[in-house]
């Protein structure tokens, strides 16, 4: 468990000399999220923060690019009418935790259709072979075949979006010829294969790509409420093992009230033998931007409900700006659409000469 | 073998009786070629003609839409010089042949976005095992095997393009809910599953796209001149192997000169042990639009000089016209470019409620 903080600095620190030492290099940074659910704290503490703390961060010379991955998204059954409001407050969300349209391209991807271009040419320079390696792709084989009992089942009853989605997320990197992606650790191999696939286009029709490189998301593993031994996820049925970003300080309150810990009455940071005592003190650690060890020792003689009482208090307070804005935003459908609007239209201007120049270096001209 | 013309009256005649006894119910054509290369005699009694006398049988509410494929191309490694230029070519070919845009829409592919689109969104809906059941792709994998020593070779190398091609194949026709669509019997599976994608969409989305129908391409079998065991084809090292459309009177006089044939001195008609002499008849009776039978007979006692001579006049008769229209055409690249853009547009402005749909149906909205 790293904190997040240092690890951020730590992960950007490679930059900064260059930036001082030599002429400033625009970094142009993308990252993308599916609009799938409301987040809950573990999205807002893993991704999400990130992404503010990157634009904050940025040099006025260098690009940040955030998209809504709608796409992506139907690579498993949606509900239509779900993943259409889940993709309006995706939108929310991002303004309402600090994205600022005036400093970032947030965007829907499936509103640029320089994507799916891009997709169906890396699609026929990428080998079965390497989508077959990936593991996200192996994950869910194994996953079907468990779920079906007949010992032949195989790849078959998968869909071809599930396969070969590793190839649009190579376009929707590439197509901004992004330098840094910004992604969780279980998606590194997927940038690999962005690289891999920008690298054998470059060396086939002319060197277009610069190679992303990969930066480390700094993740605090938030876990179950009612659970410690998992991660906490929006799919689970108890809702009361997850705190959204849009619920309500009360809500917060009896959700952490009854978190699951042991009756071992001391507070300590043990992950393994105590995880949901850890967990809360990974969050509060998190909302407070302290090293949990320092929590710990705060909290050593003061018990479980004082310690679940101050989680819920600081929660409260990380959460209350973004949900009354996200409340505020709701309200304002015409507002998200003019943003989506804008933000599609400025990543297809940022686009259009990529796409423009592989289909020179193609042929399609 | 089938006399062309009586093939194709008869496909299409199934259609007539509904539009005199009842309302007549337009149908909606596509068909779709790829730009590789100027196309051959073959190409030209195959599809092509097949495609002019669709424009001319269509009725005024008929929609007919005839597409130059670049997206598929690139399945297969293409010189982007050659491919840039195959793709103008094979424009000018469409219009020099007699496609009329005031008619049809002739476009390229590749320049309406929406074909991608929709075809990344049937990817998410068309299960892998169908397309590795597609006897085109185990052809492919058939002829990597024998390309390979090792025996356990596999589809690793092959690209992801080449497998999921048929994909994109149904959205190039549902996109503008084509009804009927003139294949090759080789695309028929194709077409299946294209009518198998619609179901699938229509029941799990909402009814949208009319399943299209196969239209039999009626195609005499042109044998290359060469080696008539084989069909004439663009990929033949010997280029006397086979009559381009854009090949001089003299080309053509001289290759069905030295055009294979056997030393019996009469003529008769038999695929199996006269394939050389009987390709020249089969050739002779599609430029003349007769039964092969009736000009065997007539040429039963005359020799294969006689023949050669008017089979080369027949096809320099057949070609003459379009080639000269094809050479006036490729010295005004303008034209050919306006010609283009404004199939694109047309193109798009026809496929853009279908898509616009298709998105709302599927949630990204």
């Amino acid at each position: 468990m790293f904190p997040r903080n240092i690890r951020c600095s730590r992960a950007f620190s490679a930059f900064a000399p260059s930036r001082t030492q030599a002429q400033p290099k625009p970094r142009i940074v993308f990252s993308g999220i599916q609009p799938t659910g409301t987040p809950h704290l573990g999205n807002f503490l893993g991704a999400l923060q990130n992404w503010v703390k990157l634009q904050r961060d940025a040099q006025p010379e260098d690009d940040m690019i955030f998209s809504i991955v709608g796409w992506h998204s139907l690579t498993l059954p949606q509900d239509p009418k779900a993943l259409s409001i889940a993709r309006r407050d995706m939108l929310a969300v991002l303004l309402a935790i600090g994205l600022d349209p005036q400093k970032s391209t947030i965007f829907h991807q499936d509103e640029n259709r320089h994507h799916v271009e891009l997709g169906w040419l890396f699609n026929c320079i990428t080998p079965m072979g390497k989508l077959r390696r990936m593991t996200t792709w192996k994950g869910r084989l194994a996953a079907s075949r468990n779920a079906n009992d007949e010992s032949e089942v195989d790849e078959s009853m998968l869909n071809a979006g599930l396969f070969t989605y590793p190839v649009l997320q190579a376009a929707d990197i590439l197509l901004y010829k992004a330098t840094h992606v910004p992604v969780g650790e279980d998606q590194k191999q997927h940038l690999e294969l962005a690289r891999d696939i920008g690298d054998t286009f470059n060396r086939t029709f002319g060197r277009i790509f610069p190679l992303p490189e990969y930066v480390a998301t700094p993740t605090r593993r938030v876990l179950s409420l009612k659970d410690p031994s998992s991660k906490m996820s929006k799919s689970s049925p108890d809702v009361s093992s997850r705190i959204l970003l849009t619920d309500t300080d009360t809500q917060i309150k009896s959700k952490i009230r009854s978190a699951v810990t042991d009756s071992i009455r001391e507070i300590s940071y043990d992950p393994v033998s105590r995880p949901g005592t850890s967990n809360l003190l990974t969050i509060l650690a998190a909302c407070t931007d302290e090293d949990v060890s320092d929590v710990a020792v705060r909290y050593a003689d003061k018990g479980h409900g004082a310690l679940k009482s101050d989680v819920a208090s600081a929660v409260s307070d990380l959460l209350r700006e973004p949900r009354e804005e996200f409340e505020r935003l709701s309200k304002d459908p015409g507002y998200l659409e003019q943003i989506a609007k804008e933000g599609a239209e400025k990543a297809q201007a940022r686009s259009e000469g990529t796409i423009r120049k592989v289909r020179k270096l193609v042929g399609l001209v």
